[in-house]
C-alpha cells in the first residue's frame, strides 16, 4: 500500500489554501504529460497505471497521517494546518473522474497519459504520487522496449535488482521491464506480486565456494540437473566452457541436458562465437548461451551486428535504472478550472522555452490509422470537439500545419478509469499489457525506424492556446 | 517491511544446492564493497545500514512466501524446490555475525561496508537485498554530500519525489539525501517515517488557478502569512518579483514578513542578482531567494562562482536519481569459507580487469589519523593481524608500496551490528548520522580537495592475495 502522505508538502499547503479560500471544490482539470521521448528515441511506452489504480483505490489520510500533519509547525511556532482542515482531510475520499491511456500503449510527447477532473483540492493532491509512479514505470517500460527490440526477438531477462534504486525501485522496474518486453526476471518478489516468470541459476560465489571450477559445476549439475546453466567466467571463460562441456557430458549420461552457459565478462562477441563453436563441436548445439555485463540496447545491437552467438540477454543495471537517462520529465499541469459562475477558464503556464508552455483545455488524444498502421495523433479539446477530418498544428514554435492525409480508422486513447472516484476500468492481466506493448512497438518501428511521429494540436485548440499565450504575455 | 523474497532467484537455487550438498552450515565470510567512487569524486558516504538493520531484524520466509516458492517449476515440470527444503527455509532464522561501517562515515573503494560471517546458505541469501539497499543509499548520500559541499554552507532542500525511481526510490533517496547533508525535504512521508524536516510552499498551478499572479500571491499570503514563499516564474520572473514585493508590503502591514521567493526557470545567476537588488531596494533584504531547476553540484558551483544571490537551493531529479551516474556498482563477494576440517580457505574471484579481482580473507579497515586528519586506510585480515606501524600495497596492478608516515590515532571502521543473528548495534538518530557525514566530508575536503586518498592492503594480506591469484591463474 502506498501512503497518501507520499506527496510533496506544497500539495498540502496549497490544499489548505484552497480550502481556506473556499476554492477546494471548484472543478479542475489536470493533465499528466511528458515533454520528450527518453533515450533520444522516437516513442515511449505508457506504464504505471496498474500501480496508480491500486494507490488511488486506497487513497485517504489515516488517523496516523493526520497525527503527523498535526505536528508540523509554521515559522511562527503555530500549527501549520488548522484542526478543522485536518478533520476535513481525514474524511476526504476520492471523487474525481480519472481517464488514462492504457498501459502498454505507445505514446509520444505532449500526450496526456492521465487526465484528472474533479475538485481542485483533490486533483492537486494527486500530482506528486501520480508523477512518481507514471514517470518511472513509463521510463523503464520504454527502456525495456528499446532493449528487447535491439535483441531482435531473442529473449531478454531482467537481472537488475541489486543495482536498482531501492527495494521498490527494483519492484517497479521489474514490472515495467516485463511490460516493455522482457520475458522473465531474477526478482522473486516481483514474480510473486506481479505473476512474472522468474529465472536464475548461480553466481561466482557458487564456484569459489568449491575447491575448483569443475567440482563446482559438477555439484551444481548434481543438484539442479533440470535447470543447469553454468556461469563460466569466474577464472577464465574458455576454460570454463570446457569444464561446462565436461559436466554436460556427465549430465547427458544421466538423461538430462546442459541448459546453458552464461558469459558475464570480457569481450562477449568473440567469446560467444568461440563458446558456440566449442559447444557445437562437443554436440551441445542446443545448449543456450546467455550473456550479461552492463548491457543496454546499444551494446546489444553492436554485438548482434558483430555476429555474436548469444541466445539470451541478461540485462540489469542499465535497464532498471535507465542508466543513460534515469528520469522521465513528466509534468502535471492545471489546464482548466471552472469559475464561481461555472464557466470553464482554460489555463496555460508560460515559459521562455516553447516546449515547456502547457496546453490548456480538457483534452483527449485521437490516433488515426491507415491499413492498421498509426499515421498521426491529434490532441483535441473535448468541449471544442474535433472535425471528422481535422487539421492540426505542431507543438514547435513554428506551428507547422498538419493534416491526416488518409485514414481508415481512429481511436481515442484516453479511457475512463475512475468515475466520481469509483473504479470503472476493467483489470487487465500484465501479460496482455505486455503483448500490447510488444505488438505496438514492433509495428511502429516498421514504419518509423528513426523518424519522428506526427503529433499535432487540433486547430481550434491550437488557436485557443495561442490566444491565451498572447493575453498573458 | 521488506519481504525476504526480495532477492534474486539464483540465491535460492544456490541455497538449495548448498543444502542438498550439506554445505549450508559451512561458515562463510562475504564482504560488500564498491570498486570506484561515483561521480568522478574522491570519496563516498556510507549509507543504508539503518534500513538494512530493519530488514535483517525481520528476515524470514513466511507461509505465503513458501507457498509461492512451491509453485515454481523446473524445466522438467517438477517442483524447483523440494518440500523438505522449503520446510527448512520456513524455519530459518538469522544467525550470522554482521559487521558494518556506521552510516555517515566517509568511505573509499575496496573497503567493506558490510561483512557477513555465518552459515554459507544464510550469508548467500542476504546478497541481493543488502546490495540493493546499500548501493542506492550510499550513492545518494554521496551525491547529496557533493551538492551540499558545492553550496558552501547554504541550505539545500531535497525536492525530488516526482522524478524519483518509484515510491521507495523517493523514500530511500530522501533518507540518504538528508544524511548526506540536505536540511529538509518536500517528501511528507519521509518526514513522518524518518524524522526529517519537511518544507514546501506552492506550485505554478496555484498561480494559474487564479485570474492573475498578483491575486494568486495575495491569496497565498492571506492563507499562509507565516510560511510565505512565492514562486515568481509562472509568467515572467522579474514581473513576478515585483508582484511578490507588493504582496510583501501588505504582509508587513499585517505584522508578517515575506519569507522568500523561488526562481524555477531561466538564467538563475543574473535573475537572482536582479531579484536580490529589487528586494533589497524595496526593504526586503531578509527575504530569502530559493532557486530550483535541474540543479546539481556542477551547476550550483558555477552559479556560486558567477556570484548568484541564492540563499537556498532546491534540488530534485539530479539528486534523487544520481542523474549522471544512477547506480553504484557495489559487489558482495565470498572471501573465506571454512572447510569440512574447520580450516579457513580464502577465496578470490579473478578478472582480466585487475580492479575487479576480489580480496580474500576476513578483513577489517583501519583508518589512521594525524592531528585529527585522516591520512590513510589499510585493509587487513583479522586472522593475519596488523603490525602497529603497518606497510601496505595499493590495489592497482602496480602494487605500489605504501606506509603511514606519521599518525597519532587509529580506529577500526567495521563495528559489530549482529552477533549470531542478534542485534547488538545501538540505534543512532538520523540527525547524528547526518552530522557525522557533514563533519567528515568537510574535514576530508580540506586536505583532499581533489586528490585520491590512500587505501592499501596490509602487506601480509596483499602477499596472500597475490599467492592465491597465482595458484588460480
Amino acid at each position: 500500500m502506498i501512503s497518501s502522505l507520499l506527496t510533496d508538502l506544497y500539495q498540502l499547503t496549497m490544499a489548505y489554501g484552497y480550502w481556506k479560500l473556499n476554492m477546494h471544490n471548484q472543478e479542475a482539470v489536470f493533465q499528466l504529460i511528458f515533454r520528450r521521448n527518453p533515450f533520444r528515441g522516437n516513442y515511449s511506452i505508457a506504464c504505471g497505471l496498474g500501480t496508480a489504480i491500486k494507490m488511488l483505490e486506497e487513497w485517504c489520510f489515516t488517523d496516523d497521517d493526520i497525527s503527523y500533519l498535526n505536528t508540523l509547525m509554521s515559522s511562527n511556532g503555530k500549527p501549520l494546518f488548522s484542526a478543522e482542515f485536518l478533520k476535513y482531510l481525514r474524511e476526504l475520499r476520492l471523487s474525481c473522474d480519472i481517464d488514462a491511456i492504457p498501459e502498454g500503449t505507445i505514446v509520444f510527447p505532449n500526450e496526456p497519459l492521465i487526465r484528472v477532473r474533479g475538485p481542485l483540492l483533490q486533483a492537486q493532491l494527486l500530482e506528486s504520487i501520480l508523477l512518481n509512479i507514471i514517470n518511472f514505470q513509463t521510463l523503464i517500460a520504454t527502456k525495456s522496449s528499446r532493449i528487447c527490440q535491439a535483441a531482435q526477438g531473442a529473449d531478454v531477462f531482467e537481472f537488475g535488482m541489486r543495482r536498482a534504486q531501492g527495494p521498490d525501485g527494483a519492484l517497479s522496474a521489474t514490472r515495467a521491464a516485463y511490460i516493455g518486453g522482457c520475458v522473465a526476471t531474477s526478482n522473486v518478489l516481483a514474480g510473486k506480486l506481479y505473476d512474472i516468470p522468474v529465472r536464475g541459476t548461480h553466481a561466482h560465489s557458487w564456484v569459489t565456494a568449491f575447491s575448483d571450477e569443475l567440482s563446482a559445476f559438477s555439484a551444481y549439475a548434481e543438484v539442479m540437473p533440470n535447470n543447469c546453466v553454468l556461469l563460466v567466467d569466474t577464472f577464465d571463460t574458455l576454460a570454463g566452457v570446457a569444464n561446462a562441456i565436461e559436466v554436460g557430458k556427465k549430465l547427458r549420461n544421466q538423461g538430462a541436458e546442459l541448459a546453458g552457459i552464461r558469459l558475464d565478462s570480457g569481450d562477449l562477441g568473440p567469446l560467444s562465437v568461440k563458446a558456440r563453436a566449442m559447444l557445437n563441436q562437443a554436440g551441445f548445439s542446443k545448449t543456450k548461451i546467455i550473456a550479461s555485463n552492463s548491457l543496454d540496447e546499444h551494446s546489444i545491437k553492436q554485438l548482434c551486428d558483430q555476429g555474436a552467438k548469444i541466445d539470451i540477454w541478461g540485462v540489469g543495471t542499465h535497464l532498471v535504472t535507465a542508466h543513460d537517462e534515469p528520469a522521465l520529465e513528466g509534468v502535471y499541469k492545471l489546464s482548466a478550472l471552472r469559475d464561481a459562475d461555472q464557466q470553464w477558464s482554460y489555463k496555460v503556464k508560460l515559459s521562455e522555452q516553447v516546449f515547456k508552455i502547457s496546453t490548456p483545455g480538457i483534452y483527449q488524444v485521437r490516433r488515426f490509422f491507415q491499413d492498421e498502421q498509426q499515421v498521426m495523433d491529434i490532441l483535441y479539446d473535448i468541449e471544442l470537439g474535433i472535425p471528422e477530418t481535422p487539421t492540426a498544428q505542431s507543438f514547435e514554435e513554428s506551428h507547422v500545419d498538419m493534416k491526416v492525409m488518409d485514414f481508415d480508422a481512429c481511436v481515442d486513447l484516453l479511457v475512463p478509469v475512475f468515475e466520481k472516484g469509483k473504479l470503472v476500468y476493467l483489470d487487465e492481466s500484465i501479460h496482455k499489457i505486455r503483448e500490447r506493448a510488444i505488438a505496438q512497438a514492433t509495428q511502429f518501428l516498421k514504419s518509423y525506424p528513426k523518424e519522428a511521429y506526427m503529433v499535432g494540436l487540433e486547430t481550434r485548440l491550437s488557436d485557443l492556446k495561442q490566444k491565451l499565450i498572447k493575453e498573458l504575455s
